[in-house]
């Protein structure tokens, strides 16, 4: 079990090795990475949210499988907002992200400290736990989106 | 390690369900979903790919992530190309894998199995087979691409 986690952390900490290696990338190649990384983690949130909320059965492989994405998804888009990727393709990311970056990263810390004990719960089976997790979750979710995500399209 | 496989077994198999939950997502979203997987997918493999062409030295740690990601990735994006999701949104999807969809399923299976082969290299460390696996996929990558993806986006 020991091999299998350091396998996972392997695993999700490559989102930091593999976003390094893209900083040569254009910024609306960097933008639309972040957004697809985002969106396929939003897709699988949804899942566990629709289960936390009783709108979807609780499924216990269904729940790891999803929070397993999530997890992977949540190391990706970091580094994607390097200098230079603030505009470049329509974004809703708000341009005082770059001013305040060390806010934001904390928020996206804070987002992939709850994702960790997310997955972890997830593993477990333990439905209380998940649902409590994806709680948590999208509660770091929110306050970085309240604070960094415009609501419509910008240039 | 038995534990191990089935838990990355399961991750990846995830897949299908979270995919399947979509079926009543709009078609712009199913687009955007399924070109979200490919474009993370793709990252990581270009990471591989130029490790194969000795473009970026080899790292073992950094192949075993990449592969990671890419057969997670793999699994994701076949069912947000259901009936009514030919268009919608604009795609570089040709109209014609709709007529065609058990030929370009039996491209995307085939994907997949290259796939697994290159994340078991991976995650072996063996340069070699990693290289080795990383065209094989490449070529599964372009056949589809040859038949089915626009070289512009159509409405």
């Amino acid at each position: 079990m020991k091999r299998c986690l350091l396998l996972f952390a392997g695993t999700v900490s490559i989102g930091l090795s593999a976003a390094a290696l893209a900083q040569g990338a254009k910024p609306e190649e960097e933008i639309r990475y972040r957004q697809s990384a985002l969106n396929v983690m939003g897709r699988s949130f949804g899942t566990l949210w629709a289960m936390s909320q009783g709108k979807m059965a609780f499924n216990a492989q269904l729940a790891a499988d999803s929070a397993a994405i999530v997890e992977m998804m949540s190391k990706l888009p970091w580094n994607s907002f390097g200098p230079g990727t603030d505009k470049g393709a329509p974004t809703k990311a708000d341009a005082k992200i770059w001013s305040e970056m060390d806010k934001f990263k904390d928020k996206a810390d804070k987002m992939k400290t709850e994702v960790g004990k997310l997955a972890q719960a997830a593993r477990s089976g333990d439905e209380a736990a998940i649902k409590a997790a994806t709680g948590d979750t999208g509660k770091a979710c929110k306050s970085c989106h309240d604070d960094y995500r415009l609501k419509e399209f910008r240039q």
